[in-house]
């Protein structure tokens, strides 16, 4: 039983700190962390490189950058500074890439196509600084539920559009089973994603959804996704990265969060591989 | 300020009956009516399309055929049945269309791909029925966030494909702006669906999404959603029909019927017409 591929994207351990989710991932013997910008914050970005390589751990992930729907004028050039900032944090922690959400609807608008060519306008923007630094940038397709505020990327052949245009070392996609295992056309769209898979995540989609959308997502084996077939298909298209267990779930943020990670090695070996 | 293309879907007024919807729509002005079989099954359906046509109104859609993603056996043999005895009641009641929601993955089951081939199936085999009837099934795609547990039919061309072996008359497509607006390659599919759109439904995507996802749909304005656009494309591609509000909002069924009509009338006109 192998977890060399696992990663433990620390959202799934909602309420440990970067120090405590390191430590966690060590006590599992689990290699790889996925980190979010905040908590880093907290220990210090430095420092918090410091401390994963100090453990053996390797970054699978750096989330976020993006929310780069605004009109042009004084928010989106904060914005994009911000995802400067973003880049430099990934590269400081050798993260493999630098999640992007993309962002919603700019308040008040219903223009959809242009805030999804604001969206290719600003990746363009910041590919050459993301190439200086190292870092790759991974779009992430969301869940159409997310359309409206939090992301208009909302499938995984957009995402590939949209990322054409740039070499695939410095602009991926994110495949996570939560928010493209309905779609139609995934399966054409993972073989069509070879070598731009920048990152593989995996959780659950759980009937009935929970009341906040933004939590409503599930520990592999309680929903709906076939996992082995969406693994099976990255890795035909060539990935063989880390596979990130992300999960934003209230019921598992108030567990235990040894438990959790206890739970997720073993959901991964059973729905996950082979 | 003309009404003739609106119709009034009555899951937009829950708790009126079908006589109290019909004559909701005569003093209101409004010459479509949307149905749902349970309200009909109360009035009686040789009772209803009697009411319907006295007071001078067409029906727009008849809600709803579908669920036909069982396995093979008795369950899916008696929902085959409830869709032709369906298929019955949208010919007494000279329907447009009869909605079809084709039903989510069997309990316990993964394989998507599965259920959607037996989709296909099942719609085959209610081919030759709709059409000795003279009655168009109308594929509805439903929001992505429905497909583990109500449709796996999930974009239009993906319902577009299912349609494609059957004629235009016997298998056409719902356009409703909810389940449809965030896809990327809407207005493609929508130029694509020339000749196969059977109904054109409109409501709001509102956010925060309520906590009741099958409840989640708002009053055209209220969102996100650019109605003119959406309607544009289906006029583009030759659809002169009713254009139906159906919306499922806990709030909007809690109201009086009738201010949810004038509210509906006024919205209609400054969203949704030119």
């Amino acid at each position: 039983m192998t977890v060399r591929r696992l990663a433990l994207n620390q959202k799934t351990t909602n309420r440990w700190s970067v120090e405590q989710a390191v430590n966690g991932c060590v006590r599992a013997g689990i290699e790889w962390i996925g980190l979010w910008r905040e908590p880093v914050h907290d220990h210090g970005v430095a420092a918090a490189a410091r401390l994963v390589a100090d453990a053996g751990l390797r970054v699978s992930s750096l989330c976020r950058g993006g929310f780069i729907t605004a009109f042009p004028g004084g928010e989106r050039d904060a914005t994009l500074e911000d995802n400067r900032r973003a880049i430099d944090e990934a590269a400081a922690l050798g993260a493999q890439c630098l999640v992007m959400v993309v962002g919603g609807l700019p308040d008040g608008s219903r223009d959809l196509a242009g805030a999804r060519s604001r969206v290719a306008d600003g990746i363009a923007s910041l590919v050459p600084y993301a190439q200086q630094a190292g870092v790759r940038l991974a779009l992430e397709p969301m869940h159409p539920m997310y359309c409206a505020d939090r992301g208009v990327l909302s499938t995984l052949d957009q995402s590939l559009d949209l990322a054409a245009p740039h070499p695939a070392d410095a602009v991926g996609v994110v495949v996570d089973t939560f928010h493209v295992w309905w779609d139609p056309r995934v399966e054409a769209a993972i073989e069509r994603a070879a070598g731009r898979i920048a990152s593989f995540q995996v959780c659950d989609w759980i009937t009935p959804l929970p009341a906040d959308a933004l939590l409503s997502r599930g520990m592999m084996g309680d929903g709906h996704i076939d996992f082995r077939h969406l693994r099976r298909l990255v890795e035909a298209a060539g990935y063989d990265g880390p596979i990130e267990v992300e999960i934003f779930n209230a019921d598992i943020w108030a567990a235990d969060p040894d438990d959790v990670v206890a739970l997720m090695r073993k959901r991964y070996d059973e729905h996950v591989l082979d």
